[in-house]
């Protein structure tokens, strides 16, 4: 799989991809990273890659010709399965969404930036548009950076046997039963009884019913379509 | 306002720190953040902070003894107005959470981690618990660093009176109306007429218009809420 970023703030995606699950995805050479920077596509005589919004707005928008330069070379080196666009106004993003796309090829994520872009540039260009929550942000490289980490880490091979995805929050729509690790006891704090008491068939049964117990208490919406398929 | 990030990977925070929204805040000295690893805090001979899940699980679970003491020394130095701690299973993280937090004086975010801290962390030291969408992730780092821009760029004077957050997204459960800028027409794209009109009145009924309508087409759940309140 390879991820193509589009930002006005490059440097700002670093540190986020040379870690945790991307990084050791990319040295694997299960997925391919790359970042463009949108100043490198700029034909402005000045180097600028945004503008005023027409209409008398306040902040600065993207402007068109550096995004579509930009695509359009990466379109004519290969076929892309999807070009996503991060703006708060997009569907939001959710793990179904990551189980699409870890499945895909060549993606593209444009980043959003603050004050957003032309919107010619999603008119044409885009075919899929992303929140990933009802919050503002000052630009998109976050949420190109979370929705890259949730489709990393779906790619086969990425986690280990070990760390299977099958029993993640969210994909039964239940959350997950609380953790406990080592000491037993700590600070007079124990860990509950049946997780010590090496009984397989008690210990599944306590994590199921504790899951169910906190999807019910804390994400009634979750609940209702757990219930509705069970 | 101080912001206190505790983390298992703090160099994968490095980048989004240091750019943007956040880092503007920082030099004009309006936040303050602080970075911590919890392997410093650990009382572990091997460096360790993680191990073994209770019950049989697959993963490493955050022990409690590092990031006890981390919270511990903190609370020793200042008091805090919130602990949080970012997990799928958390509150689902919105718009007036940022808004709230904007507020408070010292906060601290807690990453979690694949596969998640020791539930007494949670139970004892935690006050909020928040996941920013549903959607997995290999980390806390990311949603940390969400939580930290939506909640900087709302701390007074970070932001310009220019860019002013009020008519974001979400602030009036109101999408935002699409943006252009120059130039006025793109490889035969042109702009809206009424944004060139010059006729304040008209481009402002225009944007609410397109405002109401992409709300009413892309988020059922936010037009809902804004015809009950017009």
């Amino acid at each position: 799989m390879r991820i193509d970023i589009i930002s006005a703030v490059p440097a700002l995606l670093e540190s986020p991809l040379n870690h945790s699950i991307v990084k050791r995805a990319i040295d694997k050479k299960l997925v391919e990273i790359h970042v463009h920077d949108l100043r490198d596509y700029t034909e402005d005589k000045h180097n600028k890659i945004d503008n005023y919004p027409y209409g008398g707005e306040p902040g600065m928008v993207l402007t068109p010709q550096p995004i579509f330069s930009c695509i359009e070379q990466l379109q004519s080196e290969r076929d892309y399965d999807e070009l996503i666009f991060t703006a708060p106004d997009g569907e939001v993003f959710k793990q179904s969404h990551a189980n699409q796309l870890s499945l895909k090829k060549n993606i593209v994520i444009l980043c959003g930036h603050y004050k957003g872009v032309d919107q010619r540039v999603r008119d044409e260009l885009i075919t899929k548009e992303f929140s990933i929550g009802d919050y503002v942000l000052s630009g998109g490289e976050i949420p190109a950076l979370a929705i890259t980490d949730a489709v990393v880490r779906l790619v086969p091979g990425v986690l280990g046997d070990a760390e299977s995805a099958l029993n993640d929050s969210f994909q039964d729509n239940l959350l997950e039963a609380p953790v406990y690790t080592r000491p037993a006891e700590f600070k007079g704090l124990k860990v509950p009884d049946v997780l010590l008491s090496g009984n397989h068939q008690k210990v599944a049964d306590w994590k199921h019913e504790q899951s169910v117990k906190r999807t019910k208490e804390r994400r009634k919406d979750l609940y209702k379509k757990f219930k509705k398929e069970h």
